[in-house]
Order: structure tokens, then sequence, then C-alpha cells
């Protein structure tokens, strides 16, 4: 299949990123972090999550994030939204686009969100109904695609069976996420071309996690399969909790850098962004995971550029 | 093009990896790497460099660690040998197997080795033929294959033609380089199949560096062309000395776990290289940059394993 012309990123750094890093950032810092990454030419930059400060004490301030920054005519700032309390929370301060979360594993599902898949997804469809309702777009988000860290293998019948369901909750785009980052290509070909087989193949987007080092190829191996929206995160943000001290999500540099090889348009500009991870990383107090980010920052300092 | 059944990983760390990093290690630990690597299942181990001590003082004692080492019978040592002199001392410790490296590009060849493309091949045709007259397999080196430091861009076609040389000259084996990693799997599948209409495509190697994080997916892009030999380097030692603090060698262990999940057969064990690849980089005390490696011993640690 030929390669795409252009693709979008959804940056999910500022939610997905900074939720899963050990020390939290200030508010300040979120809004500096949305804002920078808007400006850098990401359309999509997923800026904070409507869940219980309990349980994801990163996201508590995710309402004081939403009131304070400039949003951009051109851009959406996606929030994730667990249940109708925080949609309701989401449509008090004016966002335009929520995520639903579910997963594609069993044992992930009840240990991550405390109940079944097809409870998860009882639960979602109110809350998608009133987005709906609301004028609001609703993003979809299936976990565990290409593995489990509970019970390894995942079931690629319950991945297509999960996308239609979201799809028909009124979901514009499902995104599927290889949580851990054990997925390789064929494995990444395979889910998409079965979801395909369910959705229409311009709904699917791609999240992967770099954890054993595969995310780039399985970049690679999906726009090969006719994918065009990729989740990544500035800066390789993220960790994952299954396997400490590993990568997280794939970094948005290494992404760009990729597309820019490819003749892919982005619209975003690699040099900015570049830049916003190493400054977000210092702040994190750890490395910079993004390593065309590093590579093209050490190149300029060598340069004197 | 179908995937390959089975591929061939060229273990580069204990010199291409040992020779960019700032710590030198010690005889010892180098016959220890070397000897570890072999039991790892990897047929091919290059262990050292007949270089000047003044250039590269990490290889100095390269007589004495071919000196050391248990050599496997199943199992090739290469050493790397710049000119006669070279050839003569590796002769005289009893390496069966050389690498002789040329550059694509003019600017890296003067800077690197001292002398143009032309004088390069010229100056190595007399190793080549005695080292194939004493019995020695000759495996080819072309680096900067996808762009140079100082020139940007480098022409395809002199890849190819090198390539052409260093087949005349008896080199069972050339691998393309990317030495700085800037290469995308678009670049690097033109590479190949240009070289490929010069020379055997079975005998074209691909040696990447991940400075940019495209070090997987460009071995993916190699397996979907037909290529089945690997450069990769045990927990991705080696750095980048044109991008200080950017990534090095594509590390052995995401390769191997990249060619697991695709069903490809690599004879060596996964998780041996993983307590490899952290060994070497305690003591080199530097991070574990195969990402692989460190997930595969983190969810060990996690699972209590």
């Amino acid at each position: 299949m030929a390669l795409p012309d252009k693709v979008r990123i959804v940056e999910v750094g500022p939610r997905d990123g900074l939720q899963n890093e050990a020390i939290a950032v200030s508010t300040a810092v979120k809004i500096e972090l949305v804002e920078r990454l808007a400006d850098a030419g990401l359309r999509v930059v997923e800026a904070g999550s409507f869940v219980s400060p309990h349980k994801v004490p990163q996201m508590a301030d995710t309402v004081d994030v939403f009131r304070a920054i400039a949003r951009r005519a051109d851009t959406s700032y996606p929030a994730l939204v667990p249940n109708e309390q925080g949609l309701k929370a989401a449509l008090a301060c004016g966002v335009t686009e929520i995520a639903i979360f579910v997963s594609a594993s069993e044992s992930f599902s009840r240990k991550n969100i405390n109940c079944s898949r097809a409870e998860s997804l009882e639960r979602l469809e109110p809350v998608a109904d009133l987005a709906n309702a609301s004028g609001l777009r609703v993003r979809g988000y299936i976990s565990c695609i290409a593995g489990c860290p509970y019970d390894g293998t995942v079931d690629v019948e319950e991945v297509a069976l999960m996308a239609r369901t979201l799809n028909d909750m009124g979901c514009y785009e499902i995104s599927l996420g290889d949580t851990i980052g054990v997925g390789t290509a064929t494995k990444v070909r395979t889910v998409i071309n079965r979801v395909a087989a369910t959705i229409p193949r311009e709904r699917i987007a791609m999240h992967f996690h770099d954890t054993y080092g595969q995310g780039i190829a399985n970049v690679l191996a999906s726009l090969e399969e006719g994918i065009s929206v990729f989740d990544s995160s500035v800066g390789g943000l993220g960790g994952c909790p299954y396997a400490p001290g590993a990568n997280g999500n794939v970094a948005t540099e290494d992404v760009l850098y990729l597309m820019e090889g490819l003749g892919i348009e982005t619209g975003v500009d690699l040099g900015s962004v570049a830049r916003i991870g190493d400054w977000i990383s210092e702040v994190l107090k750890r490395p910079n995971m993004a390593r065309a980010g590093r590579a093209i920052l050490a190149s300029r300092t060598v340069s004197g550029g």
C-alpha cells in the first residue's frame, strides 16, 4: 500500500505522558507545555484528564489547565473522561473534545478500571451520548491491543469488537494502543487489518509505546497499512508502570523525523518540538527520551547553531 | 517481498561499540564480553581492531584479547584491519576473519582516514589480496551510506560503486553503515536496491545507528527488501561522535526482540544478551541503551523472576 501524503499527530504528552511520570509538574508548566506544543504546529494536544485526583494526582489540576490555556482556533484539546461526572466537569470548563477509554484485555480492565470490558462499554455509553448531544467530539482509546501485562496475549477479535462498539457509540476515531509496547510489525499489521474489516480504516489511529524499542518500526508498519493518525508524546514523556525504568510513549520527535524522511507532511516544526522535549525533560529531571530530539539539539550545539 | 526465515546478527559491540565509548574497559572485561556474547548464540562477534593505539586507544589491547579468548569452533571473531601492518598483527594472533573499511562520503573519508575514497580502496587492495591468500574471510564496511556529518547528502551511486569494488576485492559480505543514523525507511530501501543491482543481495548486510531513533524501523524496512544480515551492538554500545549524548549502534536486544516477534530465527538467546547488555552498561557507568533489554529485565524484577 502506498504511504499516505500526510499524517495527523495526536500529542498525548501533557496527559498520557505526564500522568505516568514520577514527578508532578506545576499547573503553570502544564499550561506552557500545551501552548508551546500547539504553537509548534500540533493540531491535537491532549491537555488533561477529568479523573479522580486520588487515583491520578498528576491530573488533579486539569480544570485549572483548561481554564488558563490560550486555545488556538485551529487546534483541538481533548481531555480524557472516565464517566458522566468527568464529562460534566469537562463541559463546565469549555472542553470541546473528549477521549474515552476501554481495554481489550479483561484482566487489565478489571485491575485498571475495576470493571469488566463489557461493563466499561456500558458505563461509557451514556457518557458518549451526552457528549455527542452536547456537540463534543469523542475519541475512543482501546488499550492492550498487542498484549496485556497480566494475561499475556490479547485476542484480536476482542480488539475488533471493542472498536466496533466505540465506533457505534459515535467515536470519530479509535486509537489502538499497545500500552506495554510488546507488539512487533506483523502483529500490528494483523490488528490493523482485522479492525479495518470492522470500522473504516481512516478512523483508526495507532498509539505505540517504545518499551521494547519497537515504536517507530510499528509506526512504519502502520503507515504501510494505510494508517495516517498517530499518538505520540513529546520527549517520550511517560513511562511504563509494568516495567519500571523502561521507555514510555513513542516520542513525537522520533515520529516527526520518520515522517520528514519519508516525505510525509505533518505541519509540525520538528526543531520546536525538540526544544520543548528538552525543556520538559529538564523540568522533570529525567533524560530526554526522544532520540531525534537529542541528536538534533546535539548537532546544533556542535555546529554552534 | 516475504520476510526471511532466519537472519544472522553480527555483534559489533566489543569493537564498534567500545571504541566509541568514553570510558575504556579492561582487557579482562573485553574477553568476558566476547566470550559471553558467543555463548549467547551470536555466531559472529567482532572482537577488536588492529589500528594505531594513538588514534583509537580503546582498541590498544586487541592482540591481548585475541590471544586470550576461548574461541568456539562455530563462531567467527572478525577484527577490523586498516592496512597491511594491521593485517600482519592480526595474522600473528590467529585471526581468521578481518573487516576492512571505506566511506561513501569523500569528506568523511578524508577526515576519518586521511585519504580520498579512491585512495582508500587502492590501499586496501593489497590487504584484501594478502588476507584472501592467507585463507582469511574478508568483510567490507561502507560508512555514511545515508548521509555524512560534513557533506550532508551522499550519492547512492557512490555507495554502489564502492560495494562493487569491495565485492571484486573478494569481500564475502558488504556491510552498509548508516554511521550517523540519519536514514529513514525510504532512503534505506533505495540504497539497498541500488546496491543489489550491483552485487548479490545476499551479500549485503545492514548496519544501523539509532541516533535519530530509526534503527529498528530501518531493520524492518531492510528485512522487507530481502536483507538477512544485520550488525548490532549489545546494550546499544557506542555513541555518535558527531552528536554527543546521542544514541549509537542499534541495540542487539532490540533487534532480537523484533526478530522474535516476526518469527524470524536468530539462534541467539535474548535473555542472555539482555543480561550481558546490563552488565557491560554498568561497567561503563552509562545507561543501558537497549530498550528491549531494560524492559525484559524490569519485568522480570517486577514478577520476581
